[in-house]
């Protein structure tokens, strides 16, 4: 069969060829990124997920054979070379490797759907539909290199501050919040839901005594959104606290994102420079807008804002403007937000809830939740809602709930403050929206 | 309102109440584990997810107030208690806390739906409809616990030997392997499934040049299981790696394992104590057995196997009773293998497909892929599918897919293994099967 490794294995990286090493026999494995035949001299840039490296094959010095071989290379053929790694200032690293034995593991066709090294730009779509060759590209790869690093980042914190990993189920019998529109199943005899939020099961779990838990899953959105903010499946960054209020995991939040911040700008900065995208880590706490404050910065920016509405598109790009960068906006209006959410004591038309804004991007929602069986009841049903659809939910209410608080953030919103993206498909693999199912 | 948090905050954990702190005045919150009132003295044991501490209530130094207050605990309320902390030989930990003030959160109704002390066993069935409650038992929250490590552990694998984390997309257009029973789903004009499994996702990443890569997420099977090792949604921990080969990611798997096995070991042994489970870690390799060896062997314990056949329950518990512990099955024959599995050069009847088994128990499958387009598109249609439904992943087949291989681990599988449970219920928060939707 053709194109087998067989006992052929990578030595190096293209990032680890450096002068160090010099003088050494390597075997590098990746995709041609470039070929450039001189008749007497031939230079094929390789591309691996590391970088480039470059092989240099002059005639006078490599077999015939082998020349032949490197003219069959096509671009973007996945190909491996053995050969003797050596210094020359003007190569990528400043090394270059003299080819002593090459093979083809898979040759590209021609012409590519569309072209990697970006010299031909492409639309979105054009992209996504080839998403595998999109993603060769070194801006479209470090946006997925550092929303690994937001992740390895937040469990890390997560762990170290107690808290327990749960995978809730994405299999729902009813509906968190009534409101969204949510797709629904076939379940074998049964009618079902995809989750559009791990939000009662994380209170379930404070019920059960674990304290702090974090999932990181996806969710599910039936809503016809046609925006650059909006996916129909996301992945959100769950957290849940026993004993604790909304500025306890505000405070929480805020450092999570501190430390994702210091630690993008620490190990992903070649990552950012690609992409010419600048973190700065804020100093101290994040500033705090309540929402009635809010209303009047809206209003003084002539976007016509009532009290009790929720922030139109316009609004939220008016309160932007003059916060800037990271922000939360406190204190809203109980009427507005979901039935688990704890009114302000004395004050019950302000509820302790909270969104994480990034200039005019709502980044996280959170809140101190009602944990009192009677007061989460009368919620239910000044919302609309029937308590019965609620059964094992409220059980857990009944006998021995603690006070809790949490929130929610949008990983793929966060990749997009992390990395400079405009439109939140840049920011995930295989996005679906309402038009977009494949690949 | 009754019940809130106000300025109160715990300052410490159960388990952090030793003698070290003596002396010291403290809060604690948690739940009403015991009560017992002698009249002259009370002693009311508190729960939290670390562990128990006693109050202790003598009337001749507690204000009457609070001893009235105490009066009123019932099991399983949420608590909070202000008090001094001091050496007591006979009481958990070697202290008790005498209390100076005292502040009910939650009070639990009464009868619980089920005992979480355990004096009443319940079936799983009970304890599933009142999971909340369940996880308040040491022996159910402590396998969550070691489940925690072990995603922990895996993920810091990953981490170290420079695999990517991916979210690929649960939502899909068509079927990973044609033969298992998806779920359907209406999603807005067009039907979609829930994805069985990450990989034909995972293997565009190879062709993306992420070299190497994984996801744990959750899968859907819509099939009609009823045994203690199927879920109709599960997690899964998926490996990719370019590069490599069958016989790589094998070691790959099995340096992992071992770590999870050493991690557990140390950081969960208070949790393996409560479960009465012992976890040994093999020295060396695992130990591998061909499929060719697994049918004489399987053969040889009056349990009849063909050549050809996937091993039946029969089959896989004759061949455990041999093999005892972790160890690889290898070189099972193509024609029971799915389409993306590379078949053993020149005998082509074999694949370079593996299983990892424990004891009877499957819990990891993996390959060398098939890189190759043209015998790629050879054995989607042996195995009577179109290629046409399987477009947008064959495209990355055409353009620069390097050799790979990769595994797919049931985490909950696993987990069952780390703890010793015998019915994979008891290793899943909210179990999904045929009968079971909520909570």
């Amino acid at each position: 069969m053709q194109g087998l490794l067989n006992d052929w294995r990578r030595t190096n990286y293209a990032s680890e060829c450096t002068p160090e090493i010099a003088g050494s026999d390597i075997t590098i494995m990746g995709w041609v990124h470039e070929i450039r035949d001189f008749g007497g001299i031939m230079f094929v840039i390789i591309r691996d997920v590391t970088g480039r490296v470059q092989v240099t094959a002059p005639s006078k010095k490599v077999d015939e054979k082998i020349m032949e071989e490197l003219r069959e290379f096509r671009k973007e053929s996945v190909v491996a070379i053995k050969g003797l790694v050596q210094e020359a200032g003007k190569a990528p690293n400043g090394v270059e490797i003299i080819p002593k034995e090459v093979k083809v593991l898979n040759l590209a066709n021609q012409p590519l759907p569309m072209d990697p090294t970006e010299k031909v730009k492409a639309g979105i779509d054009t992209r996504l539909d080839s998403r595998f060759l999109d993603i060769r590209k070194e801006n479209v790869s470090a946006i997925f290199k550092i929303k690994g690093q937001m992740f390895h980042t937040i469990r890390d914190y997560f762990y170290d501050n107690g808290f327990y990993e749960i995978n809730t189920p994405k299999l729902v019998a009813s509906a968190t919040e009534g409101g969204t529109e949510l797709f629904p199943i076939t379940y074998f005899e049964k009618e079902a839901f995809l989750g559009q939020s791990p939000q009662l099961y994380k209170q379930m779990m404070m019920a059960a005594g674990m304290d702090k838990v974090f999932e990181i899953g996806q969710i599910f959105r039936a809503e016809e959104h046609d925006t650059l903010r909006h996916l129909n499946e996301a992945v959100s960054i769950d957290a849940e606290a026993s004993f604790a209020d909304d500025e306890d995991v505000m405070k929480i939040l805020n450092d999570m994102l501190i430390n994702v911040l210091k630690d993008v700008n620490e190990n992903c900065a070649d990552e950012l420079a690609v992409l010419g995208h600048e973190l700065e880590v804020p100093k101290g706490d994040f500033p705090v807008v309540t929402y009635d404050e809010a209303v009047d910065i809206v209003n003084s920016k002539d976007v016509p804002m009532e009290w009790g509405e929720d922030l139109s598109r316009e609004a939220e790009k008016a309160l932007g403007d003059t916060m800037g960068g990271f922000y939360f906006l406190t204190r809203w209006p109980s009427e507005i937000k979901p039935f688990y959410v704890m009114p302000v004591e004395g004050e019950e038309q302000y509820s302790h809830a909270f969104d994480l804004m990034y200039n005019n991007l709502e980044l996280s929602s959170g809140a101190t939740r009602v944990h009192q069986y009677d007061l989460l009841v009368k919620q239910i049903e000044e919302r609309g809602l029937n308590p019965a659809g609620f059964g094992s939910y409220l059980k857990a209410f009944e006998y021995g709930m603690p006070p809790h608080a949490g929130w929610g953030v949008g990983a793929d919103r966060l990749t997009m403050v992390l990395t400079g993206a405009e439109n939140i498909r840049e920011c995930v693999l295989f996005p679906r929206d309402r038009h977009r199912l494949t690949p």
